[in-house]
């Protein structure tokens, strides 16, 4: 038995990754839906540490906004979750105490000391998935804010007049630059006629998800790669506002897109370089694909749980 | 004579304002118009800095991208100038070395340290003048970013089909919550025949400036309220994704506009508290004027030089 192993588990919008983490790697992985009740959500919590052998040390990273104490106050990407005791309720079940914390500070965490931030005492981790989170990493500290809330980057407004986003405003950053924006946009293609070649791909192109459309992209498909290259300028947008704010020297892209990276991080590049503020006057930061990809959040959520265990 | 004393200028794009800082209190101001060649703007802080009694401890705040040197590397709302190196050129005017930095960043050390941020860890100071700058406090100290161009919160973009902005963007924040930004809503109502009363302040309705519909507004003009209701709900939009990014328990209103927050300031709070992400669900932070009002800048450049001499 390996004393320095802990487990991470990621709690998205659609999946639960966990994984048992040893010094820096990964060593096992398991994957599970996203159910939709809190209860059912401790249940498959509770499954997986016991699928990956019941390591004391455990980690878990949520979306939205979880206090210190680890409860998630409200999370727009998972349903009927508001006031949620993840870390009381899964420490009930196991019988010791887990650390809990946002899935993208977890990702910022793992990127920052072990990944594609390494190095980098400023930095901006960005998770595109079902939604968009955020880690900042400034003056080499996590930046957590007042409650533990800091770094909610998707739900910054770039479009007033945006599609309406489950937290209630319009125009948030996740609406245009999020894996499931990217399908959105995707299927509004194959709804005017567009994206023919998706049939190789799924059977009903109003299915069509973002990393499909990367796919298609990846192959050269030249209708998938206009849906990219449009993606690729709203994450960049966003990308941009960001580094007007910290002014970072790396910024890494996790998230369950994370895997489709190389299809969209050139042209996010492209973008980000053209819409900076004064590219020609300063050094650019350097735009990298999580090294840890969609484990990130994961991993660094193992991380967390090892430095509290060690603390 | 005070050997505490010492000189703090803010170059505005419209103004620069001088004071001499002795402990947290400003005793002596100046004003200058901002002239628009880098020389004839070192002539004028040389003038500042003699009317103001030569004092051999020297800051100076300055708009824009300015590196830790304090060379401007570009600036939208100074003309002419890119790579302006202000902190050579004053030192070899004055015979001694100068502090340069940031002005919004000085503004936010002034408010954070003996200001209306004072004992919050975590705070955002939000400069409302020709253009909009920022301070960013995070976990208790000031965000200097990796070139030293972080808080560049005026050019966030809000929206991608708004005006053009001199940075070259379209939709940039500042465009819509500045100073300038509220001069020109009000006006496009002159232009549309609106706020008759605009021709107590000024002869010509189409020079109307901010301060102008905001002394309007005071008066209770509701043509000029709901100019500025507007505006305050674009200062909202910016506030709250800053919010969603580094979760400060306090915001602080500076700038050239802040003279006129009795107006704008509880507007400002009401679409706040409607915008911001899970409003019932988490304390919101203080939205509140600088204590320094428009001569934070000054000040904060001002104990910039102290604690530089100090250390």
């Amino acid at each position: 038995m390996n004393s320095g192993a802990s487990i991470g588990i990621d709690v998205g919008g659609t999946k639960c990754l966990g994984v048992i983490l040893e010094g820096d790697h990964v060593v096992t992985e398991v994957r599970r839906p996203t159910p939709a009740s809190p209860v059912a959500i401790i249940d498959t919590l509770e499954e997986i540490v016991h699928e990956l052998g019941d390591l004391p040390t455990v980690g878990v990273g949520v979306p939205g906004l979880v206090t210190r104490q680890g409860v998630i106050r409200a999370s727009p990407n998972l349903t009927a979750v508001a006031d949620f005791d993840v870390a009381g309720m899964l420490a009930a079940r196991l019988g010791h105490s887990v650390v809990v914390d946002n899935d993208a500070t977890c990702a910022a965490v793992a990127e920052w000391r072990a990944g594609a931030a390494r190095g980098h005492r400023d930095a901006v981790v960005v998770t595109l998935g079902t939604g968009i989170g955020g880690g900042l990493i400034v003056d080499d500290r996590v930046v957590r804010g007042t409650n533990g809330f800091a770094g909610e980057v998707g739900h910054m407004v770039i479009d007033p007049n945006g599609p309406v986003c489950p937290c209630g405003r319009r125009g948030c950053w996740e609406r245009f630059a999020s894996g499931s924006a990217l399908g959105a946009m995707a299927r509004a293609v194959v709804r005017a006629g567009g994206l023919s070649a998706i049939t190789t791909l799924v059977d009903d192109g109003s299915d069509v998800r973002g990393e499909q459309v990367c796919e298609l992209a990846a192959r050269g498909d030249v209708e998938a790669l206009d849906v990219v290259n449009e993606f690729a300028y709203w994450v960049a947008l966003g990308l941009v506002s960001l580094t007007n704010m910290t002014d970072p020297s790396c910024i890494v892209i996790g998230g369950g897109l994370a895997a489709s990276g190389d299809v969209f991080m050139d042209p996010v590049r492209h973008h980000f370089a053209r819409l900076l503020y004064s590219p020609n006057l300063r050094p650019h930061p350097r735009l990298e694909i999580a090294r840890f990809g969609e484990l990130a959040g994961a991993v660094g959520a193992a991380s967390l749980a090892t430095l509290s265990r060690s603390a």
